[in-house]
């Protein structure tokens, strides 16, 4: 359904709602050994499954494959199809960097030129974080671009996200990473031809040319490629949409990055693991009441084709479960934000475990948390966009609509 | 899903995609022996509904009947609430006419006039093909009108097309034919009063009243009704949108019509029976990447009430899927365009049963492929025009969709 009706809808409450994802939870059967789920230890999941209403969603499409941006909007209520947001403003949001309305962000990687211009390794030799910094630095105290800030941030290793912030700027404008060594940078140039997209296109043209200079004299980082090079238009927040205080509670820039865009305040209390990010929880439990949490390794396992990691981290988490719980949240939703099946080794388009957690959520038949048990779910298969409406009205927070 | 979205992620493949359609396969208990699927033994179809992920399509619309051309272009995956195609354009399009852009097909019935003009007989008694082909080059040689070309193209026994091609013509002209007895043709008549509609029915009014002339002296085609009247407008192809060389493999005009309308390569080998399709699938297995194969007796014998002759034509089909999967194809798709139960002796507005088998379908426990086992399936029930995107997923033939 439509956000703009939900938001209509929505009603003040103090109910506290609690988003868990598994990124990249849905799979396949391995080996006959079942999915990671279905292979799994996971009594505490398998119990709350027992006490919930179960099933699926798609988070764009049928069919289609989503990337982690757009996948997690769909989670947060937004329709991916409506909102697009690109690499270079996600990657912006990741590194806490305060985006503005009007700012065109781009994803920076350091690469390595030969002497005739030609890119021989496309993460620059993969150099350390300090280097990265130390070439970040170099660069933001040499550019200067008449009539437009730049902003450099350094994100990790070689990347960093590039900030263009002035009057009149454009977005939609192509990579420069040519995606292949044995070929020089592309110049960035607009995909369409308006007068503020050539703008933007000739800022990043004297940018990169630039820093072609500063960098001579480096071996490895000796240049950067630009993606996802886009116009940042603010989403309308969980606070102006739902009378909700938000919460995210991350490892990785990139879903730090894309719950700000909801208008989540991003926990930064130097989490490391999986237990951190459940001490956090209860650390900030009474100063918000929608809380997103975000476990990343069900996925980089799953693109590694690693299916033991997988059941690993299922487990490890499943054990964090009843700390979870003993919080008393008024609804729980866990699930992913695509399938990331270990024998395909990526992301894929198949439909994402789910179940939902309240007090009237009507429990289903369903007593244990994997694709096949599910099947028989009380909810079937739901589109990505539906979660947050159904999370708002099972904590109460959803009005009659109509008379 | 928009087919522009899943168009936009389409990426080339080699693998190859079978589209396998029992027309009107869906259907109800026939006095206790189960639907037609569940009374005959298709162990074959069994047997792979156990190695796929398995459910229903909904063609059109929850309670919507759809009718032929409708529901393919569904499983085609053209959205047929936005695709309206004529049945003038299909009949044309099946007996092979060349429609360019702009032509206006309009469906031929030759009938019988009274010497009042009243209709005696909507079908001209059903005349022979021989005759029909006689009245069809009778007309084809009398009839001239200044500045259009018009074709009369013979379908079977009473059966034509009739193509106006010309400048500046539009469509949506009434049929003519009032479809009852006892009453006068009425005359083409422009549903939305425009100056390209107009000009569409004055040329039709000519035709009419020259083909009045011409048929005096016949004793029972002595006069011809026409129906959906519109204009071609071409749809874009499988091989614009989806990167797919795609071929069609049927038996009755109607359904290569449609399927040329995909821009699909029509194969004419003489085929007259099931097992014939299956021996042109195997001719031209390396020619193409996807391939729509039509069963049509299930549909009619649906309509005729013949349970056991649908149970009949399932169980030979049956037979058929080995030298089909024997190919080795990448992705199969077996369902239906639409239900049509023998006891209702038509088409309805029932899910359709539909499996997909691929590789990394996500199989369920669904072991039987008929009504009441399929409620089990994976798939739960999807609108008709997702089965493409799932086919083309499954054939690894979708990129991801954001970053």
């Amino acid at each position: 359904m439509s956000m703009e009706i939900v938001s209509k809808q929505a009603i003040p409450d103090e109910t506290k709602l609690v988003l868990l994802i598994f990124d990249g939870l849905g799979g396949l059967d391995n080996e006959g050994r079942g999915t990671a789920l279905e292979a799994a230890q996971v009594p505490n999941l398998d119990s709350l499954a027992g006490d919930s209403v179960t099933g699926f969603h798609i988070p764009v499409a049928p069919g289609i494959t989503p990337g982690s941006g757009p996948a997690h909007l769909s989670l947060f209520g937004y329709d991916p199809l409506k909102y697009r947001i690109g690499r270079g403003v996600l990657e912006a949001l990741g590194v806490n960097f305060d985006l503005r309305e009007g700012d065109v962000p781009a994803r920076v990687n350091f690469c390595t030129l030969d002497a005739e211009g030609i890119i021989t390794d496309r993460r620059a030799g993969r150099i350390s974080s300090e280097e990265g910094q130390r070439i970040v630095n170099k660069l933001s105290s040499a550019i200067k671009i008449e009539g437009v800030e730049t902003h450099l941030v350094h994100v990790k290793e070689y990347r960093a996200a590039l900030i263009l912030r002035g009057k009149g700027l454009g977005g939609g404008i192509r990579d420069t990473d040519p995606q292949a060594t044995g070929k020089p940078p592309l110049p960035p140039t607009p995909i369409e031809d308006t007068p503020e997209n050539r703008k933007t296109a000739s800022v990043l043209s004297d940018y990169l040319t630039q820093a072609r200079k500063v960098l001579a004299d480096e071996e490895r980082a000796n240049m950067l490629n630009l993606r996802g090079i886009d116009l940042f238009e603010p989403l309308p927040t969980f606070q102006e949409l739902y009378h909700l205080s938000p919460a995210a509670i991350a490892l990785y820039p990139m879903y730090k990055g894309v719950s700000r865009l909801a208008g989540m305040t991003v926990q930064e209390h130097g989490q490391e693991t999986n237990s951190d990010e459940f001490e956090i929880l209860e650390k900030v439990w009474n100063d918000f009441d929608y809380f997103f949490i975000h476990i990343k390794k069900t996925d980089s396992y799953g693109e590694d084709g690693n299916f033991e990691g997988r059941v690993q981290v299922l487990e490890e988490v499943d054990a964090l479960i009843p700390r979870l719980m003993n919080l008393s949240p008024d609804v729980v939703a866990v699930t992913g934000d695509h399938s990331t099946p270990s024998p395909m080794k990526g992301h894929s388009w198949h439909p994402v475990p789910l179940m939902i957690h309240a007090e009237h959520c009507r429990r289903d038949i369903v007593t244990a948390f994997n694709e096949t048990a599910l099947l028989a779910g009380g909810l079937g298969t739901i589109h990505g966009t539906d979660i947050l409406p159904l999370m708002l009205a099972n904590g109460g927070r959803l009005g009659k609509f109509g008379a």
